[in-house]
């Protein structure tokens, strides 16, 4: 089974149009993960999941680990039958969350050892284990250990978490044994491109069968981020999927498939929807705000989701003034709904030829969020 | 057209089959109704609501007339549209809430003086603006404005608030104008057979369309309420709708159908499900009890509900450990289906003639709560 096959590449950019096949399931790239970080995305149902079309979910191992523990999973069929989810599942290696814990956790080569946020009960995360773990889970894509430091200019810091994460990298391959399985190696390295190509090019001689991008979106100004994800995309196998962490605001998906990468995830799009933010093409709504009071058109009007298509804007509104449950879910099927069609068009106009037309005219019309709200979601929010 | 129809009675007890015509639909008795207070069923959207045969929604006048206001669902088209349910809608008269408010209400013959429980602002509530309310919400079944006082033994505050209510009754009648509602009489008397049956022949001397009975449920001993629901069923006409307002855990539904009640509505089994107890055939089962960490049957195997169908009991226990959001929803459409279907078996025993065996079976195998979890809900809690 190929695990990956580039369908159309842009002439203009480095954007790639792709199809990436998982024993349960294929997924047409350029693809947005939505997070189901404890086994479930916030709010949402499985069924809520396939009408929007999301194709691949995202599972966190620090999470999972801790609760309700892998031993509950594996005995209950693996995380797909656990949560019900029959499509593709990407888990992470458990390493960004604990790198989060802050005082929480110290590491050192063999491993890191991390405090429980839930109980205190101390645990000594290793390459091998994260492996052990998401072996257990059984997802179909799954990560190798990394250490990913905050954004810093200390070129010492971010070589010593490179290079810690190329001898981690090397251990996991070495632990991993299932074959349904895909594991991707982490290219870390900061805004430093010597570092990203030394990372790079560690890596790739290892083989391994996709790659993710580790350490951006953690602080570094947007620009820098664009600059560093283009040069690594170019440091890496033509025809190997290209996974960006951690980043899904439209502005930033649309320039880092520009940039020529494949997968992305973030909290951004449903943590946001919890709060009355709502994506539409121009930028993003704010619900509560008291102009939506009585507006009897959709948030959205340009949008086909259940919750678009079924109730006025002043109803969210309402929903979100009283704190009612259902407020939630139905913002996260919009602006997931919003991520997944923008990702549906993009990969449309690569394979048509107009990608650049496209991403010319999507980044005139849409204001990013001011920056203080935009604040790169800190490390450990990730929680 | 007819508003009721009775279709089949018990010949061994006081229950009926029959069907309640509506400007929106026909709804098949005996009907309960879930509880959209505020112009929502707690963490359940409309399709959740068709999916599992919910035929009829009952809006809580006091919540909507503070937040949004009557002014701007009135604007949106009126509460049907409002929150896209297509169905049949119930609203009751906000009396029940403002009664509840303890201190922050003063009444006299002329209505009710509140304060909103959202920002302190004061508002009157009388018979007229009540019926004023309702009409512009546009609910197909409406409500008078009564009082309903706790539990007491003390005769003249019972006998009081029913003569207020009966003047209250009269002054909705002469103030209701929109010919496609019907409105509905209220019978109190407390737990005085006397008093009710003062209140159900002047209600019935009115001439209502259908007749509720308030007053039940707020305290007194369940026997006692069996007793008074059997009592005041016979006091009304035979081919009119009898609501009995705010009962439903699975045993007082079955006994109160058998007393001859056609229609119920009540926050329990959405607000239980929410602090995770499920019902079963045989009882409530806690969600949170440890013995479901690793079950793979669902919680209620007989149950087909998609929350039954689709996951384990072990993931619903994870979720409501995690306090994902899925879980309330999971667990209201389960509570939820529970009491339809137990509805729709109730029907169909009484259509085939097998009602008295199914009461008698249904009671032999559930076990109620214990008292001090099922505490009547107090009228507060309604908020």
């Amino acid at each position: 089974m190929e695990l990956f096959r580039i369908e159309k590449t842009c002439p203009d950019t480095g954007a790639r149009a792709g199809l990436l096949t998982t024993p349960h399931g294929s997924i047409s790239t350029p693809v947005f993960m939505p997070l189901a970080t404890q086994g479930s995305v916030k709010a949402l149902a499985p069924d809520d999941l396939s009408a929007i079309r999301a194709r691949i979910l995202l599972g966190n191992t620090y999470h999972l680990y801790l609760r309700p523990g892998i031993e509950v999973i594996k005995r209950l069929g693996g995380l797909h039958r656990f949560m019900a989810w029959e499509g593709p599942l990407l888990t992470d290696s458990g390493g960004f969350q604990v790198f989060s814990l802050g005082p929480l956790r110290r590491v050192n080569d063999e491993g890191v050892l991390f405090r429980s946020h839930i109980d205190g009960s101390e645990h000594f995360l290793t390459p091998e284990l994260a492996i052990e773990i998401q072996e257990g889970l059984g997802a179909d894509i799954i990560m190798v250990l990394d250490e990913c430091p905050p954004y810093s200019e200390n070129a010492r810091l971010i070589s010593e978490a490179m290079h810690r994460t190329h001898v981690w990298a090397e251990r996991c391959l070495g632990r991993h044994h299932r074959r349904d399985q895909a594991l991707f190696g982490i290219v870390q390295g900061g805004t430093s491109i010597p570092l990203r190509k030394e990372s790079a090019e560690y890596l790739v001689s290892l083989d391994f069968p996709g790659y993710a991008i580790g350490g951006l979106s953690v602080g570094e100004p947007k620009d820098l981020m664009y600059l560093v994800a283009r040069e690594t995309a170019g440091l890496l196998p033509l025809d190997k999927p290209r996974y960006l962490m951690g980043v899904a605001s439209p502005e930033d998906l649309v320039e880092c498939i520009s940039c020529g990468m494949d997968m992305f995830d973030c909290a951004l799009p449903t943590r946001i929807a919890r709060n009355g933010a709502l994506f539409t093409r121009h930028g993003r709504a704010n619900i509560h705000n008291s102009r939506f009071k009585t507006q009897d058109r959709s948030v959205d009007p340009d949008c086909d989701c259940y919750t678009c298509r079924t109730f006025s804007a002043a109803y969210l509104h309402h929903l979100f003034k009283c704190e009612e449950l259902l407020a939630y879910r139905l913002a996260t099927i919009h602006n997931l709904t919003f991520i997944l069609r923008l990702m549906e068009e993009m990969r449309r106009a690569i394979i048509e030829g107009s990608f650049l037309k496209f991403k010319e005219s999507f980044l005139a019309n849409y204001k990013p969020a001011a920056s203080h709200h935009f604040t790169v979601l800190s490390p450990s929010a990730k929680l």
